[in-house]
């Protein structure tokens, strides 16, 4: 199982991606990981929004990277994009419409709930958008149209996620995908 | 107060958007709404589902109604979307960032955890979407057309709620805003 404390932090994301936060107890975050209760408090002493905290970030470094392996190489930015987005498309769909990112929901239930939880997920979107925000500069892109851009991205790739979760097809995702690339190909 | 059951519906309906499905529970529909419980079950036996279903579909066709009255006139599609996103950018900061839409969480959580709330969460996406495409074909768009663009700006402007009330600001609606004019403009 590796790092224990990995370990509950990859159970907890799990499980806020399919449920959200408040639909998550951290009764349920034992028994899925399988660690003992004593040692859920042991790592994260403050309870459930200290884990939801970081399991939010390390959503957002895991997603960040993806973004930058997914865009890496020399290919031009639209494309990379778009076909970046079809693969979330296709994951959507082989995940049973349960995976995403346990970002969206726990975002929305949280807003003004949990400033903590809050602060973690502004880091997490903040990283996710400079992930696309490089790409584009590398691409040629003037510093404020690619922040403009990269936060267009986000936000139309999270709606994405919605709907294609919402209807159980990857369908939206790939509109999403077509219709950014018309955007960025300008 | 009106209908008492259009009261309840509308109490669950502020709920779910602030705190989503498992942030809101039937005690606190009771408390909120000033509703005696036994009214509560009367009028929705099959509790907090039948509830959060009616209340999803419910914000759905308030949400489509507001779409066509902001999108009506003469005006074109392009500039028309531009300025209704712009609203929702003004709006969800007069509220403190816990207005959106009860719809983005609620279909988070529940797309894998109950079809009957799944399928009132497709109904309402499916009545914005359809407000937004038949402005589309007014101003001249193919059927086709429309239909892609429509679920575009369905789901740019839903993520574009979250991360507005994610960062408590309304810029990156603006965003949003800004960026489907040029789309739409070509």
């Amino acid at each position: 199982m590796g790092n224990p404390r990995e370990h509950i932090l990859q159970t907890a994301c799990n499980l806020l991606e399919k449920q959200g936060y408040y639909g998550t107890g951290l009764n349920e975050i034992v028994k899925e990981s399988g660690a003992p209760k004593g040692s859920l408090y042991h790592y994260f002493p403050e309870g459930k929004e200290q884990i939801t905290s970081e399991a939010v970030l390390q959503a957002g470094k895991v997603t960040a990277q993806r973004i930058q392996d997914g865009l890496s190489g020399d290919g031009n930015a639209a494309k990379a994009i778009h076909d970046f987005v079809l693969n979330i498309a296709n994951h959507v769909e082989s995940s049973d419409f349960a995976a995403g990112s346990p970002l969206t929901a726990v975002a929305m239930e949280t807003a003004s709930k949990s400033e903590r939880i809050n602060l973690a997920c502004r880091d997490a979107y903040t990283l996710l958008t400079a992930a696309f925000r490089e790409k584009l500069i590398e691409n040629g892109y003037t510093k404020a149209k690619a922040d403009e851009f990269a936060t267009f991205i986000t936000a139309a790739v999270e709606g994405g996620i919605i709907l294609s979760r919402t209807y159980h097809t990857g369908n939206p995702l790939r509109t999403v995908a077509k219709h950014l690339k018309i955007l960025l190909s300008q």
